[in-house]
């Protein structure tokens, strides 16, 4: 029984370590208008606004919406673990 | 032993596998004022302002701060793994 | 086999749990001018400007933009799994 336990203890380790450990990765997206919305399965972490714009939202988990007037452009940063 | 190892050696990526990936999940949170923080475990990616403003930093790791005058509102967007 | 198998069952799992859980961590950079980098192995998830400015781009996906005229400084938010 000990030697067994030995083994796993030892192979648990070395599988896990041995996994390519998760990094986070992160683009942007942008779109003409006031709306830009990241593909699935990636989260929106912030968004850009043309004319200078600071006052954004996110809409639907996903979407990015800069609430200035008349905005020309909108870019969604969007992350996910790879 | 051999026949032991490779049983632990087919168990261990199948129990890894068998694992929900963790995956990147974002909200809001918006507070009237110049500042906005995030809850205790999540982290801030990213800041929204009132009136247009995008200068803004983050105060003890948690707390966006909206650096324009007069601020209405300042939005955190906080982000963890789930 | 059996108690083979059920030792190896009860230890994957234990080894997996007792690992510390990886979470998000976020840190600022700031720069003077238009542009902030993030470290290697950080991404960046949002950006700040001076003037109040909230028009960024993230270019080299690593470096802050921030794209109107005469910016004084810039701010990059990385963030990286720990």
């Amino acid at each position: 029984q000990a030697s067994r336990d030995s083994s796993v203890n030892k192979k648990i380790p070395e599988a896990l370590n041995s996994r390519k450990p998760k990094k986070l990765s992160c683009t942007s997206v942008k779109a003409s208008g006031s709306w830009a919305s990241c593909p699935a399965g990636k989260a929106v972490t912030g968004c850009s606004c043309g004319y200078g714009c600071g006052s954004w939202d996110v809409q639907n988990g996903i979407t990015c919406h800069c609430q200035c007037a008349g905005m020309d452009w909108t870019a969604a940063r969007c992350c996910q673990l790879v």
